[in-house]
């Protein structure tokens, strides 16, 4: 039977109606309008969700969203994204309306499990995938199940300390990997030193058109990246390790000095092992993957 | 039915028969004498193998080895403790002489799934063991399953970078976990700063006893392992955190060190989960574990 994924994000908001082979055949968007507070939110959500399920039948519905969340319970705690949303029970007020499954999941574990069974990820035993947007997120799926962790945080990586009394932002760890890798960290570092405006986007492009500058800050950019991907490795030595997100646009630019970087820093033993590929699916990675959390969570 | 455990050390060669519920029932140890070459470690192997199946009936074979290894083609790579063995192939030479399943991991692998199963870690979901010895070695074990990853190599956090461009030691990254808080980077650093020679127990000694330079020696070591310790609890999340190995051995005294550093480390949304607990079992880890291996690799 169909599902219904749900991908709520702090612009927009996206649901779908999955077939059972998890290919789109119904989307809703619109603005997801979180600053109205999470009644007004959820009561688009259930809107969408009764147009979805006019016209099919519907098995199960997941949602993923910003952490951090409490998976089991299923409530949003508090999110940056989110102002005024504070322990928002989402789950329970779906299942007041629908007698339906319903799993919430944080968005880069649901776009992982999109990745390893419909994107780049589909085949391999384990498959480890990191996004690198704002933020840095990551899921683990073994055998097609996700691996949430004992408090569902697993794959929060982005707080792994890689240069210890190193750079701080936000509430990270000095010399997290979000301080360095994410875009936020790009657009920052761009900002101070060279008072560019554009962001991590702007650093790219400057990058691949022959900016020595924004190529240095890609280098340092990258090799942070390298650190965080081979203590990953070294951690669970994944299949597959897939990577997307906004910051990984241009792949064909940025994976070839990623594999570069990373591959003398890991054991000769698990270099042939070591797969490192860019994501798959795109926009409607976060709906498959909110689908996908109903039955392989 | 039981099962026979094997526990090849660099110095002492073990195996023990196991009943169902793997309790030790027979115990057989001599010197491993790896010098001498394979042959006369597997002929003594073999050995061991038939006293064990003179009383019992036997329905596996477990053997845990130091890495590298291929757990999956049953070969012994080349280890630094074993000079002179090079690609052996210790599953297949014991296949021609017993027609039992016959499995080989590495000894790290081996004993998390004794503590998963038989010891502290036993009743959770998802066991995280880390041994902080001569090396510093992993496994980790999902719902009485071994997890090795694609080449067998989950676990080799001793590898992890903690400090880019840090300490060097042996064929470790520069700045690894390994080079800060396992019992060789101790002595080292013990002997180049203090001109101890008695390695990393006479500096855990000390401090006990009160020693000023032995106590910040001790509190560096607990910081690398902090750190370490933190990018795996952000990276998996596991219900429990298993630790032991002969650097460890004071665990009364370091262990509340430990979760002292590594806490303020964590997301505050992970620290309710944080369950760090000392190893169970003792000598006995090895052979249990590796016996373990025949049912739950």
């Amino acid at each position: 039977m169909a599902k219904i994924g749900i991908d709520l994000g702090g612009t927009k908001l996206r649901a779908a109606v999955l077939s059972e082979e998890f290919e789109v055949v119904e989307w809703f968007e619109s603005l997801s309008e979180v600053q109205r507070g999470p009644a007004h939110t959820i009561a688009l959500m259930i809107s969408m969700i009764h147009q979805g399920m006019e016209k099919h039948s519907i098995s199960g519905i997941g949602i993923g969203a910003p952490g951090p969340l409490d998976n089991k319970k299923g409530i949003l705690l508090e999110s940056p994204n989110f102002p005024g949303w504070k322990e928002v029970s989402i789950v329970d007020e779906l299942s007041n309306v629908f007698s339906l499954p319903i799993q919430l999941n944080n968005d880069a574990q649901a776009a992982a499990l999109a990745e390893a069974i419909k994107g780049n990820g589909k085949g391999y035993e384990s498959v480890w995938y990191t996004t690198v947007s704002t933020g840095i997120g990551s899921g683990f799926v073994i055998n097609e199940r996700l691996f949430s962790g004992a408090a569902g945080c697993a794959g929060e990586i982005g707080n792994m300390i890689i240069q210890p009394g190193g750079r701080e932002q936000s509430n990270l760890n000095a010399g997290a990997l979000e301080a360095y890798a994410s875009g936020t960290a790009i657009g920052e570092i761009a900002k101070e030193r060279y008072n560019w405006q554009g962001g991590a986007a702007e650093v790219m492009e400057r990058a691949i058109k022959g900016n020595a500058e924004a190529i240095g800050l890609v280098d340092e950019t990258i090799g942070a990246l390298a650190i965080g991907i081979a203590n990953i490795v070294h951690t669970i030595n994944p299949a597959v390790f897939v990577i997307g997100g906004g910051v990984m646009k241009h792949h064909d630019y940025l994976l070839p000095l990623l594999r570069h970087k990373t591959i003398p820093l890991l054991y000769p033993s698990m270099v042939s092992s070591f797969k490192l590929v860019p994501a798959a699916l795109q926009e409607e990675a976060g709906v498959i993957g909110a689908a996908l959390l109903v039955n392989h969570s």
